[in-house]
Parts: C-alpha cells; sequence; structure tokens
C-alpha cells in the first residue's frame, strides 16, 4: 500500500511496491510509453475500481456473519455491518484520513506530527497539467480506496463478539478504532512513519488491516466473555450459523473484494510493469484463497471424518489474510501453499480458541489475526527485501498499541455505560430485544 | 449525464458536466495528455464498467424487494423484476433510446422530433479513424449504460405495488415507462431539451430517473389502493419484510452500483480532469449514503427507542438519492449533510404515507420520489450554476408529465384488464394463485 | 477467445477475433492513437475485469444451485461449489493452462505437442520495455481470465448431478476435467490446434466452455441415474427448489458475470476497434439474456397458463449461452432473437429431458450444452466467415472427446470408489448424512 497521500509522494513511491514512476520518467522521452496524464488516469482508475471493489467486501462481512450468526441475532447483526460502515465513512473522513497522511508535513515520524481535519479533495474540474499539480493519482481516488481499507478494520471485529455485544457502546468503539486507532499505526507504515523506515513490508496489510482488526476483536471477545451456554462443564457446544448460504455468498463476495484489496495495493497501473505487477498480483490472491479452501477441505475430512463447510469459507479468507502481506513476490506454486499453511492454521486454531474458552462468533480470530501474523512473517519467504526480525517487531509494535488502545476504550465502555446486553436479551436474541424486529419473521423456529 | 448521444454530441459536451474535450483539443499540442484514440477508450471503459455496476442494481432492486414482501409474494415479486429489467432491455432498445436521443437531429426542443427506431450500434471493427468518425465514446458503450439507467427507472415502481399488482398490467406499464415515458422526458434534460436549455441540472437524475420512477409508483398505488388489512380501524398494520437479510443484500448491491451510476455519469474519464471529477463523485457518493443510514439510525433511536434496520436501508438508498443531482459539486462534509437530510426525510415520510393510506410496500417514495425532489432542490446549494427557480420548473414538468401519463395508463390498463388480484387471491399470496410456485417451500410459515 | 497465451501470439491474433495489432502498429506512425504501452495496459485491464467478473459466476452458480436443490442437500451443495472452483484454479495452474497452450511450441496440431507444468507468470515488475518482450497484455491477467473460463466448465457440472453424487468423487472428476479434459480439447480451438486451422468459430466458448461442461454433466447424470422418486409410474415428480431467491440472486450474478465472459474474450480494449468492439458484445450479451428471459416468460405462459420462475431464470442463462460463440457480430435485434431462441429451447427440452429420465437438478442441460450447440450454429447467421459444416464438425468432435473422456473418468471413479451416496443418505440428505451440517438448521421443514 501507499506511503503518502500526496503529490510528493510520486517520488517517495519509486522506492516500492511497484518500480514507480522515476522509470517511466526516464523513458518517457522514447515516446512510446503512456503519457503523464494517462499514467494518472490509469491509476486513478486502480483505485476506484479497487476501491468498489473492497467497498463490496462490507457486503461480504455482512453476508458472512448474518450466515454465521443465529437467527434470532441476524437483523441486529446487519443493522451493526452497516452502521459500522457508514460510521467508518464517516469518521474516517473528519479525522483519520488526514491522521494517517498529514496535511503537508513528509517528515511523519510515526508519531503524531501534522495538522489534522476533514479530509479535502482536489478542486472540481482540474486543469489540465492538473497531473503535474495533483501526483500520481487523483486525490478522491485515493481517499475512496484508503477509506475502504479502513471500514474493512472495522468490520473485522463485528463478527467476533457478535450475538452479545450492545449496539450502541459497539459503534462508540467503531468510531474509536476508524478514527484513530486505525489511522495513527496505519501511519507507521503507509503513512511513511518509523515501521515503514525500519523497512517493514506489508503490502496490502495482513497486519495493519487484518492483525488490527484481528486484535481488536480479540480484546473484546475477552472482555466480553462468551456467549451464554457456549462453555459448559468443561465442553464447547456448537451454536451453527442459520444460513450457510449467506455465509458462502459473503465469502465469495470477500473473495472478489479482495481483487481490489491486494490488487489496487499495487497503488498504480500507468505502466507495463504496474499492471504486470497487478496482474501477478490477482492471479497470488485467487490461488491462496483456493489454497486455504481445499487445505480446510483435506484436513477437516480426515480429523473429523466429515469436510466442515464453515472451516471451508474460514480456510479461504485465511488463504486471503495470508497472501494479503505480500501478494506480489510469490510464484503461483509458493502462493497456493502460504493460502494451504492459511487454512490449516484455522482448522487448528478454532478448537484451540475453544479450549482458551475465548467465543468468536465467526472465526475471526484465526482468520485475521493468526493468518495476518503468518502472513507477514511469511513475507520473508519470497521477498529478499523482508528482514525477519523487522517483520515481528512490527508485529509485536502493532499488536501492544492496538491491544491497549482497543482495551482502554472496551473498559471504558464497560464502565461507563455497559457493552454486554442483559442475560435475558441474549437468551431471547437481540433482534427481539434490541430491535423489535426479526429478520425473517414468517419462519418458525425448529 | 449526457446530452446527445452522438458524434456531434463531443462539442455539446464541453459546456456540462466535465470541463469537457475542447480544452482536452487545445491542450493535446502539448503532447504529454492521453492521445485522442486513449481518451475515447477510457471514456468507453467508464460507460462499460458504469454500465455493468448499473446493471448490478437490477439485482439490488429484486433481493431489496424480495426481502422485504411477505414470504408468500416473493416468487412474483423475483418474477417481476427479471422480467421488468428484460422488458426495459428490449423496448428501450426497439424504441426508448432513439426516442432520448432521435437520430441525426441535433435540434431537440423536447417534444418529438426526430425519426426513431431501433438502436444501432456502430459497425463491427470500426477503423482506426474511428475516434474522429464516432465521437468521444463507443455508441454500444453509451447505448448499454443509458440503457441501465432506463431500467432502474421501472425498478422503483415494482417495490411500491408489489404484493397486489396483477403481472401481466404491471409488465405492460413496465413496457409504456421504459419505451416511451422515461425516454421522453429524460430526451428534455440529456437529449437536449428544452429544460437543458433551460439551465436545468440533475447530474445523474435524481428528477430524470428517480422521481419519475417515484411519480410512477405513486401514481400506480393510488389506483391501486393498500393491500388488503394495511389499514384498520385508524391504525396502520405493520407487514414486516420476510427476509431482511435479503434487503440489507439489496442495498449494499445499490449502494454499489450507484458508483456506476454517478461516477458513470461525469460521461467521460479520458483527462485529468475528468478522472478526478469521477473520483470526487465516488467519494461523495459513498458519504451521503453513509450519512443517509446514519440519519435513519440515530433519529429511530430517538424516535422510537429501538434502531429500526428497514429504516437505514432506506436512509442509506435515501442519502444515495438525494445526492444523485449533484454528486461533484458538494465537498465531502456537504455530500454527508445531504446524504442525513435524505435519511431523515425517509423517517419521516414513511409514516406520513401511511397517514394519507398510500400503501407503499417497500419505501420507493419516500426514497426516491422524495428524495430525488430533495437532492434536486440541493443542487443550489453547492453549485453557482443551479437555478432554484428552473430546477423547481423541471421538478413540476416532469412531475406533471409522468402522473399525467402513468395516470392515463394504469387507468387503461385498470379499465381494460384489471390490474388488481383478486381479494382471495391476495390474501392466498400471489406465489401460489398467480404462479404456482413458492419461493421457500419447504419451510414452514409462523 | 485467444489463440495462444504467448508473446509470439500477438501476431497471429491479428486474424481474430479483433482487427488486431498490426493495424495497430501500422497507424502508430500516425501519433494519434494509443502508445504500445497503453495498449498493452489496457489489454490487460481488459482480462482483470473480465476476470474477476468471471470469477464472480462462481458465486452465481453456487447461489443458483443452492437455491434450485431441496434445503437438505444445501450445505453439501455450496461445499461442492467452493471446493470445485478452488481444484480448478489449483489444477489449472498445475497442468490445465500450459496443456492449452504449450510452452514455447507454435505449431500446435491439437494433440498434445509440447512440453507442460506449472504456469509461470512473468516476472515481478517488468521492464519498461516489456511491452516487446511479453506480447500484448500480461502473462498474469492472461492466466487469470483463462482460469476463470476453466472453473466455469467445471462449475456447470456440479448442477446436474446435485443432491446424490458422492463429494470426493465429484471433487476427483473435477480435478480430471479442469487439469485435462477441458484444456486438451480447449486448445483445439484456443490454443490454435485444428479446428481452429479448420476455421472454426467460438468467440467466447459456446462449444468449448458451455457444451463441454455439459456433455461432461450429462454424461454423469446419465451413469448416475435419477434421483430416487423423481420418475415414479410415468409420471415425473417435481422437486421444487428450496430458495428462490437464491435462485434468482445467482441468475443475476451470473448475467453480470457473462460481461466480462464475453466481452473479455475480445481479448483487446487498446485500440477504438476494440473497445467498440467490447461494447457492442456487452450490449449483444444484455439483449440476449433479456430475449431468453422473455421467451421463457411468454412461453410458460401460453404453454402452463403461469409463468414459471425457474424458467425465466434458465431463459435468460439460456440467451446468455446461445450468444456466447458469437456476441460480437450480430445486431441488437439479431442477437434478442438468438436469446429467444435459446430462452424456447430450455422452455421445450426441461420436459424433454424428464421423459427421457435424465434427472438434471437445475437445468444445466439445457441451459450449458442445448444451447451451446444452437449458439455454435447460430454463428453462422450473423458471421460471414462462419461455416456450418465446420461448426458442425467441431460440435461433433468435441462432443465424442468429452462424453469419452469424462465417460471413462465417471465409469471408473463408480468402479473404483462409488459415485452415489446410499439410498438412505440420499434420503436424509446430504447435508446431515455426508457434511453433519444444515444450511438452514434453525427452520423447520414443511
Amino acid at each position: 500500500m501507499k506511503l503518502f497521500s500526496s503529490v510528493a509522494a510520486a517520488t517517495v513511491l519509486v522506492a516500492l511496491p511497484s518500480l514507480g514512476l522515476a522509470q517511466e520518467e526516464a523513458s518517457a522521452v522514447a515516446g512510446v510509453d503512456a503519457s503523464t496524464d494517462t499514467i494518472f488516469i490509469l491509476n486513478s482508475l486502480l483505485f476506484l475500481i479497487g476501491g468498489f471493489l473492497v467497498f463490496w467486501m462490507a457486503a461480504g462481512f455482512a453476508m458472512l456473519e448474518a450466515g454465521l450468526v443465529r437467527s434470532k441475532n441476524v437483523t441486529m447483526q446487519l443493522t451493526k455491518n452497516v452502521a459500522l460502515f457508514s460510521l467508518a465513512a464517516i469518521f474516517y473522513y473528519l479525522i483519520g484520513y488526514n491522521l494517517m497522511y498529514p496535511l503537508g508535513t513528509w517528515s511523519v515520524d510515526g508519531i503524531l506530527s501534522g495538522v489534522w481535519g476533514p479530509g479535502v479533495l482536489e478542486a472540481v474540474g482540474v486543469a489540465r497539467d492538473g497531473a503535474d499539480d495533483y501526483g500520481y493519482a487523483s486525490t478522491g481516488s485515493d481517499f475512496f480506496f484508503q477509506l475502504m481499507f479502513c471500514a474493512t478494520t472495522a468490520s473485522i471485529v463485528s463478527g467476533t463478539v457478535a450475538e452479545r455485544i450492545k449496539l450502541w457502546p459497539f459503534l462508540i468503539f467503531v468510531v474509536v478504532l476508524t478514527a484513530f486507532i486505525y489511522p495513527l499505526q496505519a501511519s507507521w507504515k503507509w503513512g511513511g512513519g518509523f515501521l515503514d523506515e525500519m523497512g517493514f513490508l506489508d503490502f496490502a496489510g495482513s497486519t495493519v488491516v487484518h492483525s488490527v482488526g484481528g486484535w481488536a476483536a480479540l480484546t473484546g471477545a475477552l472482555i466480553l466473555g462468551p456467549r451464554i451456554g457456549k462453555y459448559k462443564d468443561g465442553r464447547t457446544i456448537p451454536m451453527p450459523g442459520s444460513n450457510l448460504s449467506l455465509a458462502t455468498l459473503g465469502t465469495f463476495i470477500l473473495w472478489l473484494g479482495w481483487f481490489g484489496f491486494n490488487g489496487g495495493s499495487q497503488l498504480a497501473m500507468g505502466t507495463v510493469g504496474d499492471v504486470s505487477d497487478v496482474s501477478r498480483i490477482f492471479a497470488n490472491t485467487n490461488t491462496a484463497a483456493a489454497g486455504g479452501a481445499i487445505s480446510a477441505l483435506i484436513l477437516t475430512q480426515i480429523l473429523y471424518k466429515k469436510p466442515d463447510l464453515t472451516m471451508i469459507l474460514n480456510g479461504a479468507l485465511a488463504g486471503l489474510v495470508s497472501i494479503t502481506a505480500e501478494p506480489l513476490t510469490p510464484s503461483l506454486g509458493a502462493a497456493t501453499l502460504i493460502g494451504m499453511v492459511g487454512g490449516a492454521i484455522v482448522v487448528f486454531a478454532v478448537p484451540l480458541l475453544d479450549k482458551l474458552k475465548i467465543d468468536d462468533v465467526v472465526g475471526a480470530i484465526p482468520v485475521h489475526l493468526l493468518c495476518g501474523i503468518f502472513g507477514t512473517i511469511a513475507v520473508v519467504f519470497t521477498n529478499g527485501d523482508a528482514n525477519l526480525g523487522v517483520q515481528l517487531y512490527s508485529i509485536l509494535i502493532v499488536a501492544i498499541f492496538t491491544i491497549v488502545a482497543s482495551g482502554i476504550v472496551w473498559f471504558l465502555l464497560k464502565m461507563l455505560m455497559g457493552i454486554r446486553v442483559s442475560e435475558e436479551d441474549e437468551i431471547t436474541g437481540l433482534d427481539m430485544a434490541e430491535m423489535g424486529m426479526e429478520a425473517y419473521p414468517e419462519f418458525s423456529k425448529g
């Protein structure tokens, strides 16, 4: 993903992840490559296409989670997903964007160093020499794309804490996460901060997006506690999802959106090198997901004698998260293997979490946190520039920050307003108790 | 949206909404901007991407409506949605397209002035100097994009009149709407007709698409009357939707499609200015939807003490409709506010319509008609070229025309074949009565 | 679709289906058309957009099939769809891709003539003169796009053999289909093999993709036999799908994905001629689907007095398959008619198959096989280069090969491990019997 969200970024971008513009500038004289305007347009177009694909992931999370909760909590889960995306959109605009890429300061040091305020797009109908004034892509397309990553981080949290958290405390957490926690730590890498300067590599955000969502979810799950009846007499009571068609649809939506997530993180498409890299990323992203699904299929068949659809779906997502830190350098074979390891992590981690009585309704912690960590480490296998120590250090720093920040917010919310619904409401289901509206009012429950 | 669908249009387009081609032509000499071929290609690509995104809205309407009707009417509602899109595709091709952009006549005066007939695309494999011959984008991409707008107008109607209208009269109405009513009034603005000449501004169709669908729906609802049992002893009996997961999915689909709806209406992407404007539009469209959802969330919490998911979904759609008349000029903050007002309109208008015993099954009248009107007026807040009088006059003219034309068609259909199913069939549900096929045959009804 | 997947392909491509690059090269001197880099980028972009749209079709098949099977088999059907796509992704990479476009051999004669092995993408960040080295588009984008076609072929099979086939034999069949059967026959046309040399025309694969999937499905259905209770005392017992909302969603997804399927098969978008052709294809693809749906709507109304939603959905898909062999040359009117004939084929073929006691759960044989054949023949109506004899000969050759190859695999699987679940399991439903997991566990069955 990107360094700065600004004009000056063009020159910085030369370094990574694409071959960058300097090369182009040098060769522009030859007269056969794309004009600077065309490069600007194609880069912006990548952000727009990538952005709408990542937007679509919000629908994917909503369907996945609505399918994996019990029917008495579906309306609430849908409400949380629509609301969290909307709040992310507004608060990333109001605070987060300029906190992540401080306005006018190019020497970001990872600590808040610039002014910030509402995001501002370039003027309508910028003049034709705009390409020079506005950098390598339009601010609007960049903002649109970056926003979707912030919203994804929040989407990860909602699945884990489902079926027992109150609506409003959850939404307040989302506001803090998308306005402050996500943008601040993201600036350390993608804002050109100290992790970036150390050489931390996280192409599309296995750590910056997925592990952050995962840590926030884990902290929430620990502070909330498990659902009533989930762990009884040392056993884990299965609480199967109410609609596996929706969960499968959600997974396919996320898989589709991930082409934008990883492909768009190339940040440029205006040169032969960049579009070829975006193509590699599409192919690798797809095969990692496939590897994750097949790995979970085979492992559940072996371990439980029956393939487990929810594991297969989470396996595909695990493959996607695992390849996200480095979707460019692996060969197709390596990408498949990375995805397969991700799928295996999920199969083994889901029962482990239950052993620890950490109740993660949709499996977001194995998928986004554990595979986010694995994917970040796996960069060293295929990218010669990666340094294992730096990768581990960065994972740790982001972990500590997110756990502490999230923990404080969850605790404050718990103290000030309570975050968990009453026992009675939880048993009744949040839909009738908190919303007075069922998702499937006409179908009798078995 | 566009003026003429023709070559000559290129020069007309200079005026609005983009900076236009004249500028490009002037600067082409400089040699750094995109070549004319590249501009042609990128413009066409915008139409193709925009077009498939707006196509996707047809699925969004189908899911939204299938989720908001009762389960006994779901198969019928799905059938109507597939059929209406298909009929729109055929009749817009047979009649509508050339009625909207009369062949060979550039001095359209808003009244039918040209010959028309089936739409004709350019020849296969146009010669390389095609860019000069064929205008600023391919006819095929333009036709594809325009068609989707026509179909959207029809989709708006089906939700309002659901659960009681007969299939075939509804489909005949769709044919008239997409072949004549929509294209004729659309030509007044987007065909370069008298409203356009007066200076009416409606970027992507708050009035031309959404209010027209809304007026047609309102007229239909009035002539049809409410569903049996909806209003009883002065009270409104809630008839909750059967599947809120589907309704939420439908809303996310529409939200996604709207990037194509508004972004594609820039009509050009081949210059730095145009792609930057498209980017602004994407960002503004998204934030308006978010604003609408949050506004409905907060208002229903305050007014009813419980957030209402269907209101939140309609709030997001209301935000989208409200920003559609002018998604380019607002700042992100202004766009958010415009969306929030749209969401508020829905929250207050839904019960008001029920007071008036106007039975709008999915809330299409508040969303598409009222927010369409609001959005058209709101142009004056952010676009200095807008004239409030002209905006109001245009809203009024389009309203009168659509109400009269739709009213005549609905009345004729009522007289000639009846538009409402029998009382018995309505109580049984249209699925078994008219189709002999249930949507969820295996699930027992509560 | 394409000839070779290689650099040298650029020159071969001149012949068909687009005007090709030679023309471009000739005119590049004029200085107004897109630069070679821009052409390379836009071609690759077409593959990426087309690719992700065709990927989306995998979700479409999953939803269509999950909606059309009975609720006791939904989890299994979803599992098969996720797993088949994932296996296709891996085995097309491991074997299929280079079997289809043998590495380094340009004189393919339709019989395996080259070495093959895992697909290899171009290096990361290819140099700026990459356009010369890497042909007319990036290998990664080409691989990504081609893979999706291979996966589509497998998706077609799963619907027909649903509700009674065991998971693992089915998945082994998918491996053979995607690693060998599909790529081998596809190389005869798209690998530049003997069918291509004879002048066989199949633009996006009515024969190469759809009929191959259809033949494999038919062979499987014959060897498996019908579901228990489907044909009794000479009557066909209806077994209605459990969720028509999902089936409709699946159809809309497929319709959307088909713009990528057919449009992307133009293989190039970097010239005015190519993008105009892609535009024609989008418009024709859409109208053919609409024609198919309307034709099925009208015919079922006339024949059965009630419109049949599943027929209408299959009618739309039939229109899409029918236009796939030649989506470019027809006028909009001809495309609509071709689609309408497709829709009619489905309406008449579905009961005919039941007469023959061929149990095709979702109607994939009428849609993909019969309309695939019809579409391939229909090329002669609108494309002057088509030769009826060659079209028929090619259909026949592909049929014989696919039937024999599929038949052998199905028989081997039947002998070695059995392909059909036990009678008891079939009656219980595959979800509980094979997977131990219901798709809708909370909803009581009627």
